[in-house]
């Protein structure tokens, strides 16, 4: 039985889903690119299994495919962006390319989205900064599943940061993390093993402390990372907190309680504050404040520093991207290995589109 | 018995030992107006308690009572400062408003500052561009007690983040937080009362879970925030890195093991990589964003909404900077509670500098 597919075939089959439903070349390679990136580097939460809820919310007219991008507001070293309803990917792009743009000639940048969607993982973003010698920051506010502490009600997502710093012979830092414990992917999967969460990740509906991994559909809440006010948790809410504003009050997105479900069975909330879901971005070139190659030569042995830390017997201290990165030369040579449910999902929507992918059945 | 202390006479005492020292008044009144801060903000972690160590680097000649601060290299919105071995406070408080100065001009502006020592509250810093309409940020790196995830080796410092947004009505959205679940401060108290340490807070020599508060001086480390991988610690760990890589890496400063110790008893290692310790400023113009009124009355609502979420019984959501005020104004108006061990070094310095604490021994 073959498992795996080549990146090849999945990129394909991917931008012609997108090209079916009339985004430009430019929009479906962009949104193939981030999802693929996100197969690639293991976080299959946010890869081929998403295309299937953008599908059904440009279906519903939520997402645009080929959004009319508007600059709001603008200094040399700050914009504010309107995403028009695009796929969060082709908005997440344009932001971070402009952050980039402006970061060449002002030093740092900082670019404020509205009106935007779902955009994959963060560290695509952050990681197109690098080329650049600069650092690349990245975070979005997401759908609330995570209860404040000493809350009950869901107010936050899991409101992802990612930082990118460029070195020279060591692979670059690429910290990519939810500002909670857990996601609500590793729950699901969690609940359909059979298996219990453990204590310290959610709460149930009174806010009392759970295993249940299914508990978000009974009332219950993922906590903020740390778990209990006694393991920090109130420094991962502020965390959350701090991402959720820069991501949609700076922008005038739509923050906390109010982001738009990202997916069509969610109905939208009338009399909303904002603009659609918001982002965050940031590009600082490091000549800004050293020599490039001595910054990069510094942050090498930042990194043999800490990878040369002593070990817990049996592990290995990890820097931040080292797993991703090996996960994606895996995929290179082996190819990507999908659900059997994305897949049943990707030849249906294949089908409706009149696309071939029989290479998803060839097993 | 007379527990507290006037803030005034507190404010006097402290001041009149800076300028003891020979700090320039305008020095001595800022280190002074950073340490009565974190008093009357209720982190006396942070307060008076450190004059002592201050007072001994000082003597060691390990800080500069009037440093000779230099910018290193600048442009419209960046610029590295070179603390010049000064108190951390007046180094930080130079920092804070040069970043401040730069975003009137450049809308944001980011300061990496290295060769500085222990600044105190970070929420110092980030306030001071509260009444600008700016968002402002502080950071710093710190001594080595917390092990990356896997590791049992203390590379990194209790690496706090502060940030502060402007708001209308509502009191402002301020953040200040140890990146790490716990402090040593938090820890020795512990000790001293023979409590154990919760589960998820500190690990042993060998990387083991423990429970005992004393851990530290038996080569255990404090875990970053999560505590473990599995509750999120690697996450923790990144947040904790990237505040080390921003204050240290890109300003030049010494990053994680090799942050100079902040107490005179420990020794300066040789052949250091990089200049003291080092921190990390940001100040971003509202209005480059969006007109800072209807921005601030958003935030308001963001406030609002976070206040009236659903508390777990007895207890009540808190907004970021909320308990630091209300500990401010009871300060005010009844004074500042000091241990008796602060109460006896402050009394041994003021001797030893012929200045009249006699205040302190009126019980």
């Amino acid at each position: 039985m073959q498992k795996k597919h080549s990146v090849e075939d999945c990129q394909k089959l991917c931008k012609k889903i997108f090209l079916s439903i009339a985004c430009s070349p430019a929009n479906a390679s962009i949104i193939t690119e981030v999802l693929i990136s996100a197969e690639k580097r293991g976080i299959n939460s946010h890869g081929l299994i998403r295309i299937k809820d953008y599908y059904e919310m440009f279906k519903a007219g939520r997402i645009k495919a080929n959004p009319n991008i508007q600059i709001e507001r603008e200094s040399p070293s700050t914009a504010v962006v309107n995403g028009d309803s695009g796929f969060g990917a082709v908005v997440g792009h344009y932001a971070m390319e402009l952050a980039i743009k402006k970061a060449k000639e002002s030093s740092t940048a900082w670019i404020a989205v509205n009106n935007s969607n779902h955009f994959g993982i963060a560290a695509y973003y952050s990681m197109m900064a690098l080329g650049e010698d600069m650092i690349g920051i990245a975070m979005t506010n997401a759908n609330p599943l995570v209860a404040p502490t000493f809350s009950i009600d869901k107010f936050l997502g899991t409101n992802p940061i990612s930082v990118a710093i460029p070195t020279a012979k060591q692979p670059p830092f690429i910290a990519d993390f939810a500002t909670t414990p857990i996601s609500r992917g590793k729950l699901a999967v969690m609940h359909k093993l059979g298996q219990k969460a453990e204590k310290g990740l959610v709460q149930d509906a009174q806010g009392d402390s759970s295993c249940d991994p299914n508990v978000l559909t009974e009332g219950g809440a993922i906590l903020p990372l740390g778990g209990d006010r006694a393991h920090g948790s109130h420094k991962g809410y502020c965390m959350t907190a701090i991402v959720d504003i820069l991501s949609a009050v700076l922008s005038g997105a739509n923050f906390g309680p109010f982001v738009p479900p990202q997916v069509s069975y969610l109905k939208l909330k009338d009399n909303l504050p904002g603009k659609g879901l918001g982002h965050f971005f940031g590009a600082m070139r490091i000549d800004a404040f050293q020599d490039a190659g001595d910054f990069k030569n510094y942050m090498d042995l930042w990194i043999e520093t800490f990878r040369n830390a002593q070990a817990v017997e049996g592990k290995t201290v990890i820097i931040p991207g080292d797993p991703e990165r090996e996960k994606e030369m895996l995929a290179e040579k082996e190819g990507i290995e999908l659900l059997e449910s994305v897949k049943k999902d990707l030849i249906t929507i294949a089908d409706e589109l009149k696309i071939d992918a029989s290479f998803l059945q060839n097993q």
